[in-house]
């Protein structure tokens, strides 16, 4: 099923409109940081601790009925996972989701509990894509991409509307640049559409930052050969789509890559001066900040991703 | 200085309306536990990580602009020190926190770098009220109590107004039983005066229960000689105040007291399942929900008191 559409700003509204119809704005918090006001939106504190439940609500709220009832199918070390099983038990569909053997035990856990059937695969011999095309055929039920898909670009776009909102009526300056966690860039290119006067500057682990090179290079190249280990599970994208690089192209976004030392600094500052737990994916724009790699500016926002952390590796991060 | 006056509904409401139009509500989570939907007020969020702010602003912002001039003192832990920091700071007063030489680090840490100054005690050998009052007395400063004080216990029954407007908006039931931290009792009385229609339950470790003995005899029971210890700093208070006694008894609230080890296990759940960093004390209503010594109800209503934790020791929690 080829989806033949860009992501555009008036879906990311119409997304939007309808999450906040059932959903609460996730929470905006300001902290001074060198004298200057940032304010970071908390997606780690949705009901899926991470932002994935937003494109996954706007796409299967697109389908028609006959294809609801046939079901969705889902490829996803974790959050998007979550996000798919959430929307798809809302509306009362069943799902699938094809997880890797070595996805955290907690985001396997919260999927099956959520209702969704979990296939795994072995993420080093298997292709999760041609497993999730052949269930998805099988059963005649929608494939969702995890970010090369416009629902869930405008889905995850979403976050951008309602931190704008959020920032005004905390009497801050309109959003001036976004620093944003980047896996295949689907929340970056949402945040991208949503936010047309806002810089963008997208965050990747060292090793993974193939969407800043792509940026940099001005075309899209994968990530390379035997990547470093990362803790950044929900980031580990080989390559990017052309949907979301484009937007972030057009918009003259770029990246910068984050050290794993600085991406565990930057959770352990969370847990102490934000009192939440992030992921280490959800931490990747805080450690850009916190490093000075992009420097603070008025109407500054960061996002926090995701909070889906497996407990023992965690109590490690802040132990060090 | 004496106050002869018993805190009173309308001041909470006063206070309530204060707090509003200088902070946005505390996030409010539902969660389903045993498929009832629990309501989670997280003052673990406040900007100074606790709920103390809320007695703070409306026991100083009362003050003549006279007395504000010569300064606030105040004796705590941790939690109640940055909330009067915090209050201090943002009218311009000139604050001095009497603190304990154990307390934990980032709370000393906290409170100085809003600007207070910090006197370090001997909680063995020194008494922090006798040192409080002779501070107080020789810079005509006005002393804040942590909870046996009418306009702290209205501030801290702010909570109670905001997350029953919070449940309200959620499409809950108005609150039935609230579940609340308990060490002088300021803030569970407070919220029994904002939810005149709730049961209240206070929750202390063990070994600390005195509230919860208190109002089971009838009169107030100080806490035994030589008490366990617990991991809940702030709750470690060894008499509660004939106010916040009063409230409570007048209510027919009741009280369970929690283990340690059950304190910790709260703590574990509330980073997995909602996120967020609660410090010992903050997390013993929850505990007393887990354990089932507090059977869950339509309508039930949980504080999560404060999110203050040593690294070192939080991270030996979630590890084990």
């Amino acid at each position: 099923m080829t989806i033949l559409r860009q992501p555009t700003r008036a879906g990311v509204r119409d997304a939007a409109a309808k999450i906040a119809a059932i959903l609460p704005p996730s929470p905006l918090f300001t902290i001074e940081i060198n004298g200057v006001s940032v304010a970071f939106k908390a997606e780690s504190l949705q009901p899926v601790g991470a932002f994935k439940l937003r494109g996954a609500w706007h796409r299967l709220t697109a389908l028609s009925d006959e294809t609801r009832a046939r079901g969705v199918v889902a490829f996803s070390s974790g959050n998007h996972a979550q996000g798919i099983a959430w929307a798809a038990k809302r509306l009362g569909m069943p799902a699938t989701i094809v997880m890797p053997s070595d996805a955290p035990r907690v985001k396997l856990e919260a999927t099956m509990a959520l209702g969704a059937e979990v296939v795994r695969y072995d993420r080093a011999s298997e292709s999760r894509e041609k497993i999730a095309a052949h269930l998805a055929h099988a059963r005649g039920a929608v494939l969702v991409p995890s970010f090369d898909d416009p629902w869930v670009i405008e889905g995850q776009g979403s976050a951008g509307i309602e931190a704008a909102q959020q920032m005004a009526a905390a009497g801050l300056p309109a959003p001036s640049r976004v620093v944003v966690p980047c896996g295949g860039g689907g929340l970056a290119a949402g945040i991208a559409l949503a936010l047309p006067d806002a810089g963008i500057t997208v965050a990747e682990p060292e090793g993974w930052d193939d969407m800043r090179r792509s940026l940099a290079g001005g075309a899209i190249e994968p990530v390379g050969a035997n990547p470093p280990p990362t803790a950044c599970d929900a980031l580990q994208t080989t390559r990017v789509a052309e949907r979301t690089f484009e937007v972030l192209a057009a918009r003259g976004a770029t990246g910068v890559a984050v050290s794993e030392a600085a991406i565990a600094e930057a959770q352990r500052w969370a847990a102490k001066h934000l009192r939440l737990v992030i992921e280490p994916g959800g931490a990747v724009a805080l450690a850009a900040i916190l490093t000075g790699q992009v420097a603070v500016e008025p109407g500054m926002l960061v996002l926090l991703s995701g909070g889906n952390v497996d407990m023992a590796d965690y109590a490690k991060v802040l132990a060090a």
